[in-house]
Protein backbone atom coordinates (compact mmCIF):
# COMPACT_ATOMS: atom_id res chain seq x y z
CA UNK A 1 0.00 0.00 0.00
CA UNK A 2 1.17 3.69 -0.53
CA UNK A 3 -0.53 6.07 -2.25
CA UNK A 4 -0.90 9.84 -1.78
CA UNK A 5 -4.05 10.71 0.38
CA UNK A 6 -6.78 13.18 -1.39
CA UNK A 7 -6.60 15.15 1.89
CA UNK A 8 -8.89 18.82 2.18
CA UNK A 9 -8.02 21.95 3.09
CA UNK A 10 -6.75 21.69 6.63
CA UNK A 11 -7.15 21.65 9.85
CA UNK A 12 -7.65 17.98 9.89
CA UNK A 13 -6.21 15.44 11.77
CA UNK A 14 -3.56 12.99 11.67
CA UNK A 15 -2.73 9.40 13.07
CA UNK A 16 1.46 8.61 12.53
CA UNK A 17 1.70 5.40 13.20
CA UNK A 18 5.71 4.44 13.12
CA UNK A 19 6.76 0.75 13.40
CA UNK A 20 9.96 -1.76 13.96
CA UNK A 21 7.91 -5.22 12.28
CA UNK A 22 8.87 -8.61 13.99
CA UNK A 23 9.24 -10.98 11.69
CA UNK A 24 6.11 -12.97 12.82
CA UNK A 25 3.38 -13.77 9.94
CA UNK A 26 4.08 -11.93 7.16
CA UNK A 27 0.74 -13.68 5.59
CA UNK A 28 -1.54 -12.86 8.74
CA UNK A 29 -0.11 -9.56 8.74
CA UNK A 30 -0.66 -8.58 5.27
CA UNK A 31 -4.09 -9.31 4.84
CA UNK A 32 -4.72 -7.73 8.35
CA UNK A 33 -3.00 -4.55 7.30
CA UNK A 34 -5.14 -4.63 3.81
CA UNK A 35 -8.37 -5.77 5.84
CA UNK A 36 -7.94 -2.39 8.27
CA UNK A 37 -7.35 0.03 5.37
CA UNK A 38 -10.40 -1.27 3.97
CA UNK A 39 -12.11 -1.14 7.47
CA UNK A 40 -10.92 2.39 8.24
CA UNK A 41 -11.89 3.57 4.79
CA UNK A 42 -15.41 3.01 5.53
CA UNK A 43 -15.52 5.58 9.18
CA UNK A 44 -17.45 8.92 9.16
CA UNK A 45 -14.80 11.26 8.81
CA UNK A 46 -11.96 9.31 7.33
CA UNK A 47 -9.64 11.51 4.98
CA UNK A 48 -7.09 9.27 3.60
CA UNK A 49 -3.91 7.20 4.39
CA UNK A 50 -0.50 6.99 3.36
CA UNK A 51 2.07 4.04 4.11
CA UNK A 52 5.34 2.95 3.61
CA UNK A 53 7.37 0.28 4.74
CA UNK A 54 11.31 -0.57 4.12
CA UNK A 55 12.86 -3.69 3.80
CA UNK A 56 14.54 -3.23 6.70
CA UNK A 57 11.27 -3.52 8.85
CA UNK A 58 10.58 0.32 9.55
CA UNK A 59 7.57 1.51 8.17
CA UNK A 60 5.48 4.15 9.09
CA UNK A 61 1.80 4.92 8.18
CA UNK A 62 -0.14 8.14 7.95
CA UNK A 63 -4.06 8.05 8.64
CA UNK A 64 -6.04 11.60 7.80
CA UNK A 65 -9.13 12.36 9.60
CA UNK A 66 -11.75 14.77 9.53
CA UNK A 67 -11.55 15.45 13.76
CA UNK A 68 -10.13 13.87 17.12
CA UNK A 69 -13.94 12.53 17.20
CA UNK A 70 -13.43 10.52 14.17
CA UNK A 71 -10.34 9.14 15.34
CA UNK A 72 -11.87 8.54 18.93
CA UNK A 73 -14.86 6.20 17.30
CA UNK A 74 -11.74 4.34 15.06
CA UNK A 75 -9.97 3.08 18.26
CA UNK A 76 -13.07 1.95 19.65
CA UNK A 77 -14.41 -0.10 16.37
CA UNK A 78 -14.03 -4.08 17.47
CA UNK A 79 -12.55 -5.19 14.83
CA UNK A 80 -9.76 -2.87 14.67
CA UNK A 81 -9.37 -3.20 18.54
CA UNK A 82 -9.06 -6.97 18.16
CA UNK A 83 -6.42 -6.59 15.40
CA UNK A 84 -4.26 -3.71 17.27
CA UNK A 85 -4.06 -6.23 19.94
CA UNK A 86 -2.91 -8.64 18.33
CA UNK A 87 -0.66 -6.34 16.42
CA UNK A 88 1.33 -5.33 19.99
CA UNK A 89 1.89 -9.05 20.90
CA UNK A 90 2.89 -10.32 17.32
CA UNK A 91 3.54 -8.12 14.86
CA UNK A 92 5.52 -5.19 15.87
CA UNK A 93 9.29 -4.97 18.01
CA UNK A 94 8.08 -1.22 18.91
CA UNK A 95 5.58 1.46 17.49
CA UNK A 96 4.82 4.80 18.20
CA UNK A 97 1.73 6.60 17.54
CA UNK A 98 1.46 10.43 17.29
CA UNK A 99 -1.76 12.47 16.95
CA UNK A 100 -1.58 15.45 15.52
CA UNK A 101 -3.72 18.63 14.05
CA UNK A 102 -2.61 19.11 10.31
CA UNK A 103 -2.48 23.56 10.11
CA UNK A 104 -0.46 23.65 7.10
CA UNK A 105 -0.27 21.73 3.59
CA UNK A 106 0.88 21.77 0.09
CA UNK A 107 1.41 19.72 -2.77
CA UNK A 108 3.46 19.44 -6.06
CA UNK A 109 2.83 17.04 -8.95
CA UNK A 110 4.43 16.60 -12.31
CA UNK A 111 1.77 18.88 -13.64
CA UNK A 112 2.86 21.83 -11.77
CA UNK A 113 6.10 21.86 -14.11
CA UNK B 1 17.30 5.84 7.00
CA UNK B 2 14.71 4.73 9.88
CA UNK B 3 14.99 4.92 13.01
CA UNK B 4 12.28 5.75 15.81
CA UNK B 5 12.71 9.09 16.98
CA UNK B 6 13.06 9.91 20.65
CA UNK B 7 10.86 12.88 20.98
CA UNK B 8 9.57 15.00 24.36
CA UNK B 9 6.52 15.06 25.72
CA UNK B 10 3.80 17.17 23.03
CA UNK B 11 3.00 19.51 21.85
CA UNK B 12 5.69 19.68 19.58
CA UNK B 13 5.25 20.04 15.72
CA UNK B 14 5.99 17.36 12.72
CA UNK B 15 6.81 17.95 8.78
CA UNK B 16 4.98 15.31 7.35
CA UNK B 17 6.26 14.70 3.50
CA UNK B 18 5.04 12.13 1.49
CA UNK B 19 6.66 11.41 -1.77
CA UNK B 20 7.11 8.90 -4.93
CA UNK B 21 10.37 8.86 -6.34
CA UNK B 22 11.23 8.89 -9.92
CA UNK B 23 14.24 7.02 -10.92
CA UNK B 24 16.69 9.88 -11.45
CA UNK B 25 19.79 9.85 -10.12
CA UNK B 26 19.84 7.77 -7.40
CA UNK B 27 23.63 7.82 -5.70
CA UNK B 28 23.15 11.92 -5.61
CA UNK B 29 19.83 11.42 -4.41
CA UNK B 30 21.00 9.29 -1.63
CA UNK B 31 23.78 11.44 -0.67
CA UNK B 32 21.80 14.47 -0.30
CA UNK B 33 18.81 12.65 1.70
CA UNK B 34 21.73 11.24 4.18
CA UNK B 35 23.41 15.43 4.03
CA UNK B 36 19.75 16.74 4.86
CA UNK B 37 19.52 14.44 8.00
CA UNK B 38 22.79 15.36 9.18
CA UNK B 39 22.40 19.11 8.51
CA UNK B 40 18.46 19.06 10.05
CA UNK B 41 19.96 17.29 13.13
CA UNK B 42 22.52 20.10 13.89
CA UNK B 43 19.34 23.19 13.60
CA UNK B 44 18.02 25.07 16.78
CA UNK B 45 14.73 23.18 17.63
CA UNK B 46 15.26 19.78 15.66
CA UNK B 47 13.92 16.66 17.86
CA UNK B 48 14.33 13.95 15.56
CA UNK B 49 13.57 12.40 11.97
CA UNK B 50 11.97 9.32 10.76
CA UNK B 51 11.84 8.02 7.19
CA UNK B 52 10.78 4.62 5.67
CA UNK B 53 10.50 4.45 1.52
CA UNK B 54 9.24 1.31 0.41
CA UNK B 55 10.17 -0.81 -2.88
CA UNK B 56 7.49 1.03 -5.23
CA UNK B 57 9.20 4.35 -4.92
CA UNK B 58 6.56 5.56 -2.24
CA UNK B 59 8.09 7.03 0.92
CA UNK B 60 7.14 9.32 4.01
CA UNK B 61 9.56 11.28 5.96
CA UNK B 62 8.38 12.77 9.44
CA UNK B 63 11.07 15.54 10.94
CA UNK B 64 9.96 16.46 14.43
CA UNK B 65 10.71 19.93 15.82
CA UNK B 66 10.33 21.84 18.68
CA UNK B 67 8.22 24.91 17.33
CA UNK B 68 6.56 26.56 13.86
CA UNK B 69 9.34 28.62 14.36
CA UNK B 70 12.11 26.05 14.10
CA UNK B 71 10.23 24.87 10.96
CA UNK B 72 10.47 27.81 9.84
CA UNK B 73 14.20 28.39 10.02
CA UNK B 74 14.77 24.94 8.36
CA UNK B 75 12.84 26.18 5.49
CA UNK B 76 15.05 29.52 5.15
CA UNK B 77 18.67 26.93 5.70
CA UNK B 78 20.48 27.96 2.39
CA UNK B 79 21.62 24.52 1.64
CA UNK B 80 18.27 22.89 2.11
CA UNK B 81 16.90 25.52 0.03
CA UNK B 82 19.10 24.67 -2.99
CA UNK B 83 18.39 20.86 -2.43
CA UNK B 84 14.88 21.37 -2.14
CA UNK B 85 14.85 22.56 -5.65
CA UNK B 86 16.84 20.22 -6.99
CA UNK B 87 14.11 17.68 -5.58
CA UNK B 88 11.42 19.14 -6.66
CA UNK B 89 13.16 19.22 -10.43
CA UNK B 90 14.56 15.68 -10.50
CA UNK B 91 13.98 13.27 -7.56
CA UNK B 92 10.26 13.15 -6.82
CA UNK B 93 7.48 12.45 -9.34
CA UNK B 94 4.87 13.80 -6.74
CA UNK B 95 5.10 15.18 -3.12
CA UNK B 96 2.91 16.32 -0.66
CA UNK B 97 4.24 18.34 2.72
CA UNK B 98 1.71 18.49 6.05
CA UNK B 99 2.74 20.62 9.01
CA UNK B 100 1.13 19.34 11.93
CA UNK B 101 1.01 19.81 15.63
CA UNK B 102 1.42 16.67 17.81
CA UNK B 103 -0.41 17.04 21.01
CA UNK B 104 -0.59 13.46 21.88
CA UNK B 105 1.60 10.45 21.74
CA UNK B 106 2.18 6.80 23.40
CA UNK B 107 5.11 4.25 22.17
CA UNK B 108 5.40 0.54 22.98
CA UNK B 109 8.81 -1.13 23.49
CA UNK B 110 9.11 -5.03 23.16
CA UNK B 111 10.67 -4.24 27.08
CA UNK B 112 6.73 -3.04 27.96
CA UNK B 113 5.82 -6.64 27.65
Amino acid sequence: MSTDARTPEPPYWAVIFSSRRSITDPDEYAAAATRMVELASQQDGFLGVESARASDGFGITVSYWRDREAIAAWRRHDEHRIVRERGRQAWYEQFQVRIACVERAYERTQEDG
